[in-house]
């Protein structure tokens, strides 16, 4: 019943998350952080809307929020959130960036959302279970080759020209004509719906991709690092989501040759 | 009044496009076309819907459709769909590829209607009228700079490497940080809804932006060729679009530039 509570818990920070970014979406001027990602008054209101449910509720887990930072608990449970993950798409207007919400229990994340709030979509992942859209169970679809593979990756410009001239090692074996940019988590979330292969990108933090293994494994999918090792909290960033867990060797290999 | 029957009956297509879409959407296996370009049997049924309309209603007017190249008429008008602009998009289970329906008159787009059918959006425009989402009116932002200016386009893997050269130069001079991949059509309405800056791209065919310039035109940015010169039926598919006509020869300079 503990998987149970903690899945209803995640639902009520995403309904909160969606609350908080809806008003906002299309209408904000965007500020900066010292980065220059950009972010939103969205993306802050919807991160202390979900850190008050959290700190209420469950005051003794530790936080880790992209806005805000962390909050340690003393319980070895870390709630992981990334309130607008796509923050660029989601300043350009378009309905595909999502909230991301992660439960990660010593050091592995067992729980998934990714909430789409302007389209109303919700893929939830857990531990022992299938993942769903909107309460429906998805699954991730077969791959028999790579050469047939739709790869998604959310922009060249977030590889330096080391990791792209690998990521371009695999787009050229891959079905290049289907290929797909832009989408930040979106990507992943179709995947686990079965509408695309293989996602690949770098400089991901915890953020970043906690929430999406338990939403992907669910589904049937795998995801793991360039190397095809599993991601762990000190991973380098370097993320790859497989439909079909049969391709991650060839994917690995595609990778490996830098083009 | 004429304009406003032409709109009526855009409207219609676009109704007729979407039922015929929407069932499709993330279910369709996918086939190909001779250039592998991905084709969906949504496509084909859209622009079957469409076709059906316009021949019964308009028979006189021309019909250019993406699918079913064309059906000549008599009128100097001519009726030019793109049923479903972004298809690997679509394929990728995406909510922002569009069906463009724009009705060229003597060579020169008086309406353009770009629909959303997932989503529920619909932008049209028409010659001496404000652009309309869902009927509110929408209209471009103001960029003072190109280096703060939002840069969209579909990906790079649809330039060669000489047109992917130039825009990379036009690339390095906007915001680089907020740089959007993937999109389409999409984008086009995004820019119209004064959420972006700028689109360029290369290879479009007159059904992937007839529909584009009352769109953008009627909500304050202007379309061009990379020279900065007026599209018409014989462009060479090198686009942009701005929402701030100022910015026209900042952005032809910064393309004629190679990175």
């Amino acid at each position: 019943m503990k998987l149970e509570n903690d899945i209803a818990l995640a639902m009520r920070l995403a309904d909160a998350a969606a609350e908080a970014i809806r008003p906002h979406f299309r209408t904000v001027a965007a500020e900066r952080k010292g980065d220059a990602t950009p972010v939103t008054l969205a993306d802050r209101a919807a991160e202390e809307a979900m850190r008050r449910i959290l700190t209420a509720e469950v005051p003794r887990d530790t936080i880790i929020g992209e806005e805000f930072g962390s909050t340690a608990g003393s319980s070895g449970r870390s709630w992981v959130l990334d309130p607008i993950d796509g923050t660029a798409g989601f300043l350009a207007g378009r309905p595909i960036f999502g909230t991301l919400i992660a439960l990660v229990v010593e050091g592995f994340p067992v729980l998934g959302v990714l909430d789409q709030p302007i389209t109303g979509e919700r893929w939830v992942g857990a531990m022992g279970k299938r993942t769903t859209l909107n309460g429906k169970p998805v699954q991730t679809r077969i791959c028999r080759e790579l050469s047939e593979a739709t790869l998604a990756t959310t922009g060249p410009h977030y590889f330096d020209d080391h990791d792209g001239g690998h990521f371009m090692g695999l787009a050229a074996k891959t079905d290049h004509k289907r290929m797909v940019m832009g989408g930040d988590c979106y990507n992943y979330a179709m995947l686990a719906t079965g509408q695309l292969d293989v996602v690949c990108e770098a400089n991901l933090k915890l953020h970043d991709w906690a929430a999406l293994v338990p939403i992907v494994e669910g589904a049937g999918g795998t995801m793991a690092d360039w190397n095809g090792d599993p991601l762990h909290a000190g991973s380098d960033g370097h993320v790859i989501a497989l439909g079909d867990p049969a391709r991650l060797e060839d994917v690995v290999e595609a990778l490996a040759c830098a083009h």
